[in-house]
Parts: C-alpha cells; structure tokens; sequence
C-alpha cells in the first residue's frame, strides 16, 4: 500500500526532504494537496526537481515505486454528481490506477436528472463493481440514491461545492452521515482516502494471503 | 385565508382567550402544536372545553368559522419519505383540507426505493397537481429528486426525523437549501405555514379577483 | 424552462464544453457566477468567445435559444432592502425578463424606513403581482413585513451582506425560516433558484397546457 | 440598584443562605428564575418560607427593602411581539415597577400586523417613553422596526420562543445584533438585566448627583 | 440482506402494521431503537405482541426470516473503547450475528491503556477478520490508532458518550472525520448500517454470483 | 442624528449615488467601513472626489453638515482592552465627536493587568462619563470587570481580535452576552451603532425636547 | 494515582462489575458522576451496596484504597466565580482531599465584585498555593483575572451555568481558550480531571522519584 | 517571565511603540505572530529595524533582556504528530530555550505509528521530563495516547492543519477537550501560551523563593 504524504501545510524543504527519504528507501508514495509551490519543486525540470510524476491535473504527485499490496480482480465504479465534483472524484481515479486497480467512471449523473443516472449505472453495472465511490457537493444525495439501485458497498464523499448555508459540502457530508441506506463517508474533498479505503476492500483478504510479514496499511502524513 | 396560533409556549389562559376572541369575531382559525393541556382546555368535553374540533391525531385544532379567501381548483400533492415523516405531512394535508383543497397524498416514498417513488409520482401526475409539498427528513433528498421528475414547482419541509449529527432535520434542512434543483424551502417540521404557501399558490390571482377589500395574507401568531 | 450552469467551481474548459453542447442542441441556457476567466472566455470577443450575452452586470450570461414553457401573463415584484442587496436582485430580475416574464421592482425599502416602503409597496400593487421575491440582508425582516402588507406569496433570499456574527447572509437565512408570516426561503444570495421558481408559479397550470410531453422543471448543474 | 440573584443552578438551601444574609443587612434583593422548589421554599408559607413576594406570575421573587438608588421622572416602554413573549416581558415590567419607574407596555405588536404596531407605537408615543425595551422571538425583527419609527434608544431582547432551525431565540439574538438600526441587545430571555439597564438609563447622572459615596451598579449573582 | 426499520419516531401502531406486511411477505427484518412501547407491543406475550426476538439488551428486535443474501466465510472484528461503548457495539454484533456472520470481539481497548489494546488485537488477529468495526466515544481515537496496527480496512463509528464541548459523540465524530488514516465513518450511534456495510464487504462478489435478479442492497426506512 | 452608510458592499458608483443625494439635501452623513476603492473616489483629490473628511485612519468618511439632533453636556468614556482593539474603538469616537459629544478614552486596559485598569478608570470617573464604551477582542472580560467598578451604563463591543476557537471577536461576543452584569451588547467591531446608541443615551429626552417634528433615529443603510 | 470511572453511561452492572475488580486488585479509586442508580447501588444499604464512600454530595464514590503516588507537599487553590459554580468545585476539592493533598477554597468571588476577590486572593496567598484550579460559569472571566493577580500556573475549568446564547458553559469555556493570559484549559465542568492533572503537578518530579517502575498517569475511563 | 505580544493585529506603528517603550524599560520580550511587515521594521537592517531576534523561523521575534523568573532544573518534552505541526512546535521550543529551559523534542510521532512514537518517548523518558508539551492536527490524538504512556502531565496544543469537516484544529481541539486522559488543553496554535504555562510549572515554587516582591505572571498583550 502507498505511503501518502499531505502536501498542504509543509514547507517545500521538509516536502523535499521526506520524498528524497522515501526514494532512498525505495518505495513507492504520492503527494496530495501539493501546493504550486511543490508542484514546481518536485515535478517540473525547472525547479532541480525529484521527477514525480503529476497526476489528475496536478492535485496528486507520484513517486514511481512498488507497494507491495495485492488486490483482487475487480472493478471500482466512480461517480460524480456535477462537472464540479471531477476533479476530486480523479484523484480517487488516479490513486486506484496507480495501485493497479480497475477503474470505471461516470460523470455528471446528479439526482435532478435521475434518466441519465439510470442509463449510466446499467452501463457500470456491466462491470459488476466490487465498491462504490460517490462524490457528490450541494445537498449530497446522489451516494444515498445510488444505494439504492445497486448490490455492492457505496462509499459517499462529499466535495466542496456549493456557496450559502451548507455550502463548500459541509451539506453534503451531513446528508450522507443522516442517509438512509448503509453508505460509510468519508470527509469533504476527501478522495485520497476513500480510494484506498476501496484498495483495502479488494486486497486478497488477509487469511487467504500467504502470511510472511503484516502489509501495514496505507497510511497519510 | 385562516388565523394560525401557535399553541406551544402560550399559556391556557392565554390560548383560551386568544380563541374566544376569535369565535366572537365569527372567524375560523387553526391552532397549531397546542400541548397535551391546551387540547384538553379546548378540544375535550372535559375540559370545559371551547369545542374546537381536532385533525391531524391533535396536532392541529380548528375552530371552525369562514375564511374569506378563494381558490382556483387544483390539487396539491403531499409526499413524506418514511413512515415517520407522515404525521407531518398529515398537518399539511389537514390545513389545505379545512380550507377546501384537493390533496393527493403519497408516503413512504424515500430516496432509496426509488422504483417505488416513481410508481407513486406517476399515480400523483394523473392529478396535474399544481405544487408539490415534499416532507423528507434525513438526509433530506426526495424534494431535489421529486422536481427533477415533475413539471410542477416543489416545495420542501425537512421533519425533525433521524438521530446523531444532522438528525432532528438539520441535515435535510440544510440539504434542501443546498438543492441542486429550485425548490422552496420551509423550516423543520414547519408543515402548516408550507401548507398556507400552497393554499396562496392556488389563490385567485389578485388581478383577477374582483377587487373590492385587499385579502390581508395568512398569519400566524 | 432555462438550463441553469453554476460557473463557480467549474475550469473554463468544462463550461466551455457544458455550452458548446447546449448550443448544438439549439436550446437556451443561463451561466450562473461566471469567475472573471470564464466570462472573459465566453462572453467577450478577446476570448475567442461564444457570444454569450453578459446580464446583471456580468453576474450572468445567457445562451440565446428557446426555453419552451409558456407562462400566464403576470407580474412579478422584486424587492431589496439595501442597496447593498440590490446586484443580487438584479441576477433574479435578468432571469425573469430573459424568460419574457414582466417584472416590477422597488429598491431601497428597507423595514427601519417603514413609510419609504409602503409608499413602494402601494406602487407595486398598481401592478397585482402574483408573487414577490423580497431581497434582504442582516436581519432580513424585509419578507416578513412585506407578507404582512400584500396578498400574494412572498420568497425570501438572504443575501450575504453584514459583518459580525450572522454576518454574511446567516442571520437573514434563519429570521427568514422563522418567519411568523408563511414565507418560503432560498439559501444566501440563491437568486437563479428563487427566480426560476417564480416562473414556475406562473407557468400555465399542467392542468391546463395542452398535453403532448411533459415540461421537465428547471435544472441547474 | 437591586442585588439579583439567578435561581436557577443553586441549591434550595445556598438560596436560602444568600436570602437570610441579604435580609441581615437589610436590602432589597431579586430572585430571578426561581425553581419551583425554590419557590415553595422561600415564597409558600408551606415551606416555613422567608416570605418573598411572588412577581410576574412566579417568574421573580421579591425580597422587599430600599435599592439606594434614585431614578429621574419618566417613562419605560416595554412591547412584546407575540403572546408567548408576554411572561418574559412581564418580567422587565416586574423589575422596573419594584424599582419605583413608571412603565407603558404594548403587547401582541408583532411585525407581521403593522397596523397594529403603528396604533401601539402612537398611544406609547404620548407617554415620551425615554427608552424602549423590545421582545421578540421567531425572527427577531420587532426592535429594528420600532426603532425605524421612535426617537428614543431601543433595547432588543430576544426570546426562547419558534422551532426549528434558529428557534428557542437564537434566530431573533443574531438578527438583532445584525439589524440595520443601532440598537442594543441582551441574551434571549435576559428580561432582568435589560430591566436594569433602562433602570441605568434613567437613573440621576452621576455628574448632578450630590457626590457622596459611589452608587455601584446593579449586579447579579 | 435485511431490511431494517427505525423504531424510534413511528407510532406503535405504525410500526405494528410494518412489521404485519413483512411477515406477510415472509422475510426477515429488523427494528432498530425501538421505543419501550414498541418493544412492548411487539416482543412482549403481556402486549398481544408479534413475538419478534429482543436482541442486544432491546436495542433490537428480529422479525425471524430469510434474508437472501449469502457472505465469503471470514470474520468481522467488533471493538469498543470502553465500557460505555459496549451496548452500541453489542448492536452491530447482534446484527452480523442474525445474518450469520462470525464477530470477535475486544471491549473496554482504550487508547489511554495501549497495552491492552495491543494484547487485544493480538488476540483478534489470528481470526484474519476481513474488516474492524471500531467504536469509541470521547475523543474517538481508537479507529485511527487501529487502523496503524492492523492490514483490514477498518470503520470508526463514535459513540454518543461525554459531556461538555464535543460529547455526545461530537467529537468522537468530527476525529474520526480527521482521521491520518484512512478509516470510513458512520454516523453516531449508527451501529447498525455499520454492521450492513461490513455486511456487504463479506458478500459474494457481484461478479461471481450466479446471476439471476439483482439484489437490492440493505435499506433502512 | 446622522445618516450612516455601510460602504462595504456597495459599489463606487452606488455609494456616490448616494452621497451626491445627500449633499443635495444638505444633511450631514458618515460612510463607515469604506473600501479602498471608495475612500480614493470619495476622499482624495485624485479620484475626482467629493471631498469627504477621512475619520479614524481611514474606517469612517464624513459628509459635513447639520445633524439635527442635541445632546445633554456629558462625557463618553471610551476603554479599549488591548493595543488591537483600538482601531475600533477609535471609530466610535470618532462618530461621536463628530456630533459635538466629549470623549474621554483609555486603552490597553486589558484585565490581566487590573492595577492599570483601576488607574485609568479612576482617571475616568473625574468627568462622570454618563456611559461607557468598551471595547474588548479575545476572551472579553473587560466590561464586565468595568461594569463592577462604575455607576453609569456599560455598553460591550466585541471586537475581531484573536484566532483560533473562538476567535475573530466571536468568544468575546458571548462572553458579553453572558456576562453577569448588566451590560448591553454589539455585535461585532459594530463601534458605529454603539457610538449612536451612546448619543441617543446623552440625547435630551423627548419629553423635554420642545415638540415640533419628531426627531426620526439614526440609522444605517 | 486512582483510577477514575465515569458513572454516566454505563448500566449498574457494569459499574458494579468494574468496582468489584478493582477492589479484588486491592486498589483505590473514584467513581465520577454516578447516576441516582449507581449511587443507590453502590453507596447505599439498601442496595446490598459495596459501600463505596459518598463525596462532594454524591457527585463522587470513593473505593477507598492505596493510589500508589506520592506528593510534594504544597497547597492547591480552589476558586468558584458564583454560588452555582461551587458543586463543580467540590468535586475538584474533594478528589485532592482523597489523595492527601492540601486544599484552601475561595468561593463566591467572581469578576463583577473585584474587591471581595482581591481579598480573597490576599488570604490565599498567605498559603503559597502551587497551582490554583479556577472554576467559572457564564462569561468565563475569572481564570483570565486570576492569572493576572497570583504568581502560581492557573487552570480554568468552566461550568454548566448560564441561559441563553453561550449557556452552559459553552461561553465561558471558548472565552477561557481565548484568554489573554496563559491558562490552561479542562472542558465544561470537567473538575475531576483538572483535580487530576493539579495532583500531577504535585508529584514529586520523576527524576527525583527512586527510580523503580514507571508510574503510570490517572486514567479515566 | 517574560511580556509576550502579539503581533498580529497591531499595525507596524503601534508595535514599534510598545517594543520601544520595552526596550527603554530594559526588559526582555517576545513577539509572537509578527506579521511580514513587523518583521521587517522590526527585525531587519533594511527597515531601520530595532534589531530584534528572529526565532522560529520568524514566527517569534525577541527583545533580549532579563526575564527575572527562576526555574527548577528539569526537561520540557516536546512532541509534534506530523511533519506540518513542527513550525507550531518550534515556536514552543524557542519560548522556553529563550527562557534557559531544556527541551528535548521528538516530531513526526503520528499515532498511526504507534512504533515510532513509542521509540520515542523510551528516547524521551531519558531525560525524565517533568511535562509534555503535545502537538497535534486532525483528529488530535497524540497528548491522549501519550497521556496513557508517560508519568508527567501532559498538555495538548491543537494545530491548525488538516482540511473539510473539523479542519484547521477544530476537530484536534474538541477531541483533546473530551479526552479520557486528564490532559490540559490549549486553543490552536497556541504555542506561546502553552510554553509560558510549562514554564511556571517549573518555576520554582513560590513557597520556597526567597520572599521579596511577588514575580507576576506571563502576560500577552
């Protein structure tokens, strides 16, 4: 499992200074949340920088490594309710393609246009995704109606969408804690997590792997 | 359009007297959420009571009287997500029934059965209901996913239903200003000044209305 | 009924995207809280643009094409208490008269000059308005006085005008959801959403239009 | 100025003990708030009591005896928005009455009957009140509207009376520190210490009064 | 799966004639929190009951039935902090315990005692659990703490323990939210879709069930 | 008493539109919380200005001209409990010496360093001020402490010092609201309506006032 | 140190449970906020009890034994602001008690009647008091003075006093986080651990401590 | 003890004003939270600077000069839970090197690596520190766990680092409030208050200093 490293709140030395430790030791890690800053410090030419590799349009960096993990076959289904749920919602793609796993998508399926979410869940479906992954900003019901229509886990992340009362997905994620149907949150924006959270759904269940030493899990800094 | 008093944090004597003075003027009114007392002082034989007449399992009492307004026929349509947002639901349907308007009613109706929703908006069309007044508490969905299904405007009241953060109707409170659809929102559990807005959307348009006096609106106190 | 676009929170690319489509499906279309990229990207020559027309001073920009509902004739009346409310107001009256609906307005009128507004009120009911959206920020008691003057229904839109705790359109949001008259409430500074549901009180009763498919209510995405 | 003591969150017997000390020295005190057992113990002969005098219906105890201070001739208004306002208005009249100062009070004068109000406001107005005391619960915006139409100061105290989100008072308490007009405010429900504000008001400018030994201010414990 | 109906807040007889289709559909279900007239009515011989089973102490009641669904053999962990989180967690054992799922479980783990915990753990460990359902009050730290300690994927559900700032599970919840590592939440108390969700991560795959119809996934009314 | 316009919020033009209206009534008027835009077109000789007078370092312009209003002789006592809070508290003397009214200030008396504050207020009470302003950030303790020590009225107003929980000037808001003395209370930095409520307290009463029009209240917009 | 329980939360059978183990190991310890049920069960004859001790008028159960520590000898301060605040103090007072360690009170002393706190604190000091714990409902002051007047590190620890907006304790504590002097802070009536981490204080340092093992710190569970 | 001021919300004149007034006073001081614009008129040759010390990478700025206070010898631990706590952490450090104290610390201690921290503190406990000084973002948990771990007191200083629900220290701050380990709490990012009050804990007990004046205590202005 990836070790992931919060970029947001550190300096570029002390960025720096933990990606060159994690090279040394040869493992694979991302950064989330990088600031411009470290972006151009860590993975542009200009800055001197440690080559990571940039992910879904910036918000993620790769440290190209193994994990060790394994994961069963299998699909995640990622789905946002708005054009303004994306960029999140790629950085949980991003995260699952870099460990390997499938993933398939769908867009802008929000729950005032409940024909275009039907249509796309019978296409996913064809997938038979093993997990759910749900984001959604505003009044967050799109995580809750999904649940309802399909047999696997849904996991609901609320994104940061939406001005007034409620807004920024404060909304969002209090909607999906009060949802009806079994769906687990995670917090606003918080896509990293909650793809890895669905890594571990699929990772060959402990009993079954060939013992040898505990894989950790993933783990944020 | 009817008087509303609000029976809760008004004393006996002070419902009792707002009441009399109601009755000499010959007019009907409502009172809403009277207490275990103030439906016994005014609703019960034992109580010596004033003879208001209870709907809604008494949480509303009526004294029964004209209004003065009028309406243009239509129906409007009530819907409550669970069982236990129908008690009120019932309020609504109870007010626009006292003031002679058609009710088409739906329940159990929630987000997360959608297919069921459905059949019951469909069963609702055949009425062309002229507003839609949503009771959903929770996460607060149905109004948002309702006015992507109908052609009428919506109206949404959160009910005080669900427990841990959000629950007493915050979150669907909230969820519902967060709407990704134009819907009208009310406060929790506020189901008879919903009902009065209704009873206003199907009024006869002040143009029309033969002059004379100007209909003062609906009042609560 | 208009398609409503939230710009905020999208890249100039995605809503460039959004109404190209709309566009080659020959429909008109509202962009909501343009950020100043996404105006100059789709509204001004420079750009390379779309010809988008810019409304309410550039609070909003509209894809010229047909809506397809019909209204009754009527007026709506459209307050603001300060003038500090008035651009917010402006974004609601700019839909409405996009979508062919006459609007009267009256600015400035708010409840600590009380003659001032009821010499405005007594002007706009020359026109019988059928319904009014009433703009307020701070203490947003401006709906409330107004319900208690006129016959129509009243909204209420906080707007995000004031300092201090409440500050910011929350004081006006929760005095508007308690109201002691029956108004209905849109979040802080929702003018699109209040506007559209406007529209729909005067849409021809479904009742009424002449079959054929069903009317889908406003969307906004 | 009156010692005032809170009830609520003491013992029977520390109330007991402050009154008893209070009564050895030989001042005039208040009991806000008192319990129900506080009541019977120190103000029903049953409860071998101390013999307080019961005001504003058991909401305030008296101990009788001389407050110090001297007030200049004039007049307080109080006014009450609702019904369920009146038991805490009642208390602000009980206080300043104690306190020898003259009180014109107006109840049921809440925004949603302007007519209403402006009549109270005329009859109050022949009184030249030199400060008014404003109750209000719900939406909080009877004191920004009186203090539009009056030429003395005005004081805002909001009251636990609506449901719902901002109900118990807490809608009223921001929307009056947000209002449009310079009006104070106190905690909702705070009758007793807005009560000896007014009383400061009207008290003999300390500058006139014949020096001596200083007057402290009212204080609650 | 099963469907699960919240007591609290439906009427006795509303519940009754819930519970009476279910049986007459002949599937199984459980009632979670119900009041003590639901369980009353419904478990008790004295109330003409239905005779449903109280599990976890009355916490639950079961309506015996097929469920439908079937589940990968493995094991699901139950902790909680301390011994005020045990009747909480006892919820979720009861449910996984009705669907046939195996739980082990380590009560009384706080993070202030981590030998314990890790003692604990150790034990747990050699049942290879699929997944950990984690519960704790206060300051909610056990899940994150766990989270480092063992390779599953693990869910933090806070419990409504403490008082003061945050009690009540407040800020058990909001740390849980915050976690460094990748947990997902429930809500409060919300023992029971937690126990479905860790349901659901034992169900077969999708993908290697043997088609026929689509199971629905566990709902909640 | 002075027209006050809040500029924050306004646009250039809008609030020159204003200005301009006034001067053409001849009227005096203060604009509180200009923005930088504003004050360089209405204050500085290059943005073609209307030559306003700058107050308070910037926070306050003043139409010259007549108010209307007089006042009884007396002092104001200003108190500021640290260095930040003086800003703020300038604003307030500012507007009132504007209306002729004498000041008396003292600052950096914060409560954690009493025998300073007992210095300065004994300084203070030489002129018998007929009220007191006071000002406080972070915990704001200081009118309470005050009103323990003074004869006259206090008057609380939090301001936006502090970070973190309970920062910005929002502990010091409750803490006022709580306090247990009576001091009435502004919302936050609100130093204009204070120093407009401390007018109207030195105002001469209207009952002395030698009749004519009513003096209508100050008021914002 | 004792171990401490927490009563609140758990059945009388887990409490009884937890002691009886605890006095089975031969240790001390301290049951906290017992229920009326847990206090008849454990404190009473009646309840065939475990005849724990009743401290500070049954907000303590002490099983008596030996706590391990050991204390430097010195003097720990109490202070109330207000008569309701003393339960809480007590409960502080009576916890040191149990360890042996010195208390000297000082209650009813709060910041609105500063001199009969200075004298207080002058009687105080005459005992050196190594830490003082400062108990204080509604606006939190006292702590913030306190700190100001006395050499020794200073705890606020707030109390469930006072109505209204920031009741509870709710002010007092934020104001406390925000104080201008560097206390520190417990949660809303939180005096047992704030008694706890005062003993800490006085533990003889461990350097000094001959060596042998680790004690370990209080631990509330 | 030194006089800590804080930097943020002065202007450059007003700091400049009081440091002068230090510097003539011959006595030491700190500021903390300087802004850009203080550190450069205060702290650079460039701005005519008064040649202040930068310490913790300019978060503190140090008037050198005598303190007067007198500390038992003994370690203050030091420990931050992630990378982006360190710049809080350090200004704790450099507060109480400045003072002469010894301070041992141990950063990137997260207990999502309950190893390493343990490592930690057996590193740390070396030095028997007579109290911890924890730091911690997100969810908070360290001073919790290490509370359970070490014999000294433990105080708990949120950080303002982590994002969405509770971010920014919220979620940190409440949950060290509820913690079940007797920990002190300071507000976010407090590190100079916190420092201050480990420091009078190792101050030498005021019983046995030699007499003479009373030392006052830390102050912040």
């Amino acid at each position: 499992m990836p070790e992931v490293i919060l970029g947001e709140g550190k300096s570029v030395a002390q960025l720096r200074g933990i990606v060159r430790a994690l090279r040394a030791r040869g493992v694979g890690a991302l950064v989330s949340r990088p600031t411009r800053a470290q972006r151009r410090a860590l993975a542009s030419p200009a800055g001197g920088n440690l080559r990571l590799r940039t992910l879904a349009e910036g918000r993620l960096l790769q440290l190209p490594g193994p994990w060790g993990g394994s994961f069963r076959r299998g699909t995640v289904a990622v789905l946002a309710a708005g054009t303004s749920d994306v960029a999140v919602a790629e950085e949980a793609r991003a995260v699952l393609v870099a460990l390997g796993i499938r993933v398939e998508g769908a867009y802008d399926v929000g729950v005032a246009g409940l024909h275009r979410l039907m249509r796309a869940l019978r296409r996913l479906e064809r997938h038979h995704p093993e997990i759910y992954l749900v984001f959604a900003g505003r009044e967050g019901a799109l995580p809750t109606v999904v649940a309802g229509l399909v047999p696997a886990p849904v996991i609901g992340i609320p994104t940061s969408v939406g001005y007034g009362r409620g807004g920024g997905g404060r909304a969002a994620l209090t909607a999906m804690l009060q949802s009806c149907a079994p769906i687990a949150v995670f917090n606003i924006d918080a896509a990293v997590p909650a793809a890895l959270f669905a890594a571990q759904h699929l990772a060959r269940s402990p009993r079954r792997s060939s013992g040898g030493r505990r894989r950790s899990p993933p783990r944020r800094r």
